[in-house]
């Protein structure tokens, strides 16, 4: 029988880097959790077990914190960027790395109405991440970055309908013109080149998903989704594609007939399990080829 | 050999109870996690399997449904002191009723600089809660309210010092005049009496326990607990103790000089497991005896 | 106004020691998630942040390490006896110490149906735990030992009623005289003293409750677990008093008649929640004081 | 600007379905975790929110639930595939159905040495689960079937080697020639064909897969899933591929030297994160075309 090693990948996993910026009295922090892996040629550490090819996990995880400080966290586009193509460098079997990165928000404690130079508190609505994929070096490096944003908790407590389906012998739901739509957001967006401001470009997509999810009414959440992916791809052009998970976590109008009570849209039970779950992606006519941008990146693919 | 039943307690635990104020066209929502407990002389269903006596967890649970809406969902407070004396009155039974719950905070969408009617995103640092506890009925009636906050994670990059401490031969342990001090802070406390307007006092006690944690500068996680208690029971009357219970998250200064960089407290790993545990309770001297006010409250006894 | 430090207590917690005993090609492994904490009269460490009396919690961890290897890691029971004990020795402002140990199962992995000597898989059902309070030094020591399994996940699909319960205008729950019963059982039983032989009393308390569940028919799971209880007490003179926290993890039989379909009980939605959660407390009459044997325990007080 | 619809995919998740069969005494289980979705031409639904072609989510849990009792569970790669076609069948719109389903093992419980007829204890090691593609209808009807097993934990405390890796400035990992190798193992294989006894080549594939751990001497946890997949490849030709993605669960030897204690591979601390993520597969030569086989499985590509 004649087999062969296939897609492979390796890498240290969440690593929990956390960079104080102490140049002056008021304090930074940035709060990354990173995540790096490499592939490629590395038959032999699998068939025969000689490591020779092999970059420790254990060196990728000593880089990441090296580098916070060496190089700094800026963007975590950029760190990302960084942190590729030196992996790529330092481990010639390689033909491709991947690097992802979230990051967790903080906000300054307010003493006296005033922001503390030192003091913050985990805030916010959303996690920012981002994947990028380098491959090749030199004239042959390509670099893709996909960036993000999840546990983006959102609800409408009207605007939502949901009608007009298709039915057959298991259908039961009943149509509703007005529900409640909440979900747990997962958007990702492939940028089309590198040249990005990162962070402006993450905060203006980030206040477009919100703006649009409250403004646009819903006939069903898939098109809720492809309203905001339509949204952001107008306004950036830096954005080739977006891709949407979303779990419709239903919350159902709780039957208070039983004790003589109406309930016209007023007491809802919120479920676990089970829940929809749409995804979907919205690209741009003329987007540049995705190559390995979605390398490994859960979901569709 | 002679047995009997002890301590015993029954109930119905997480209903989610979501109730939106939709009486103007700027909606209101309410997020609730309400579990609901009785304890008392409930000796044949323990023993026979006489149900006779028990009112059904399921009952319990159509109870905060259909209370949120005949009763309105004001203060957490009020709602689960409004159950708990309900339900001791459905059930003869019945010595004390419990009734904890949880409030998660949403925040208005903002959609061209205002605030949207009726779509929000999950928020905030911390989630608010309350843990009631009834005893008796009528004249015999006494009710114990225990508020807190959870999942309140705060961070010093500096003004945290260590040392001084115990030592013995199993003691490694550096010391130091800076460090990253961290928690994700349990508070939880005793009100003296029912006669408290609620929201305020949370919003006030909340913003209290931020204000002092950044303010003070720690020489140990006690100290810098204490103190927060401290300022709690100065300004709030109605407060008679306060329990904290705070896991020392670990910041270790990560040791960057194999590869000859410096770390001069700017890059840090953040460790997950093992993390120090403190817990501790600051009573005002002449506060009210607790009776059963901490009753099944997770924690200490 | 006067305050002062009420209840308070410090430690380190969730320390995974992972012990290999390899004294023969057939090794041992005992793996084991250890929490110790001091308590007593810190308040110097609360109010000025002297830390004179503190022994750091990183010593503690330290110690649980060092003394696997000193000590060597027996029963559970046995090595949190150890530690509680030599905690107060270190630490005199301490009254007491509580120390708590998890630990997981690990079978063997068959090879050509011969167990291996050092290659093990996770296994089981139920993780055994332990829970030990020690005050005073010398003659005056007193230790409390509670043991326990949590995790035990068991389900019957016949032989349980439910029916007969008290009912008020709230109640639509329909009496059943089958249904599912399942639950994840907490189970926590005091000792009475500690000439235990510790694993051989898990051993068979853990088969019993098992047996118990199974063997019993059941009209509630209060009666259930009130029968589990009655049993261990009887069979185990050394145990004082077991309590139960049980979950009723709801399995709903689906309304299949929409499609024509029966369902005499053989299709049903596992629900998350809410969920019943029932607690009881098995008491023998001529059981010792308690003391400080609950100290701490998660759930009655 | 021109967009449009790309990938999307819509569903139901995670429902609970708990099959009883009650047809003698002595019950059978099946716990499933079943989540479908449907993919294709569902312009409509997103750009105009038109749900004509939509067959809802809801509909797709209720055929779930009533196929358990219509259809029966067999296999549960039997079951995903009927459901699968189904909901092509259902849904015109469609290109293909997804259907992934997870089962939870139940023991029976012991009671005087014989297994109950009606009582289960959750048990095991490993969770069972199946990802079914299936693309076309009739004549062009292509069906692809991937099985495999996660949460299945071992560990090594000897016969786990690592050394000869490659070395940059970052590296500062000693050599080693023994350690604790352990990993929470997730393993996915794609069959070639669909004619295949489902349950005895899962059977046979997980005691080879834990069988293959503990006879391979390992250089590399990249070496030993290697092995794993090569020896699950010679004896199983149903099998295509196999992919591993695998934590390096890392267990580091405590340094007791500063008490003055040796440590010969005796105590270790489990490690939570950082961890090593080893990804790979291992592919038959003359694999027929994976197609759609691996479509939305979240980790490679």
């Amino acid at each position: 029988m004649a087999i062969h090693l296939g897609a492979n990948q390796y890498g240290k996993a969440e690593s929990r880097v956390v960079r104080i910026y102490r140049d002056t009295p008021r304090h930074q922090i940035r709060d990354l959790n990173v995540s790096s892996a490499l592939r490629g040629r590395f038959e032999d550490a699998h068939t025969t077990g000689d490591q020779a090819e092999v970059l420790p996990t254990d060196t990728q995880k000593n880089t990441a914190f090296a580098f916070a400080k060496e190089k700094g966290v800026g963007a975590i586009e950029d760190f990302a960027l960084t942190l590729g193509d030196h992996f790529l460098e330092a481990t010639p079997a390689a033909d491709g790395a991947r690097v992802e990165i979230e990051e967790y928000p903080w906000e300054r404690i307010l003493v006296d109405g005033q922001e503390h130079d030192h003091s913050f508190v985990r805030s916010g609505s959303g996690v920012r991440s981002t994947i990028v994929n380098v491959e090749g070096r030199g004239a042959e490096r390509r670099a893709h970055v996909v960036s993000g944003i999840h546990d983006l908790t959102v609800l409408k407590s009207t605007g939502s309908e949901f009608h007009g389906f298709r039915k057959d012998k298991y259908t039961t739901l009943p149509e509703t013109d007005d529900r409640i739509l909440a979900t747990s957001l997962v958007a990702r967006w492939r940028y089309d080149h590198t040249e990005v401001d990162w962070d402006k470009s993450y905060d203006e997509i980030k206040g477009l998903l919100l703006e649009q999810f409250a403004r646009i009414h819903s006939y069903a959440l898939q098109q809720t989704l492809y309203g905001m992916g339509s949204a952001v791809l107008e306004r950036h052009p830096e954005v080739a594609e977006i891709k949407f998970s979303a779990p419709n976590k239903h919350h159902f109008l709780v039957d208070l007939s039983p004790f003589a009570v109406e309930n016209p849209g007023e007491v809802f039970i919120a479920a676990d399990r089970p829940y929809g779950l749409i995804e979907a992606t919205v690209v741009r006519d003329d987007a540049t080829d995705a190559g390995s941008a979605w390398h490994a990146v859960p979901g569709f693919c």
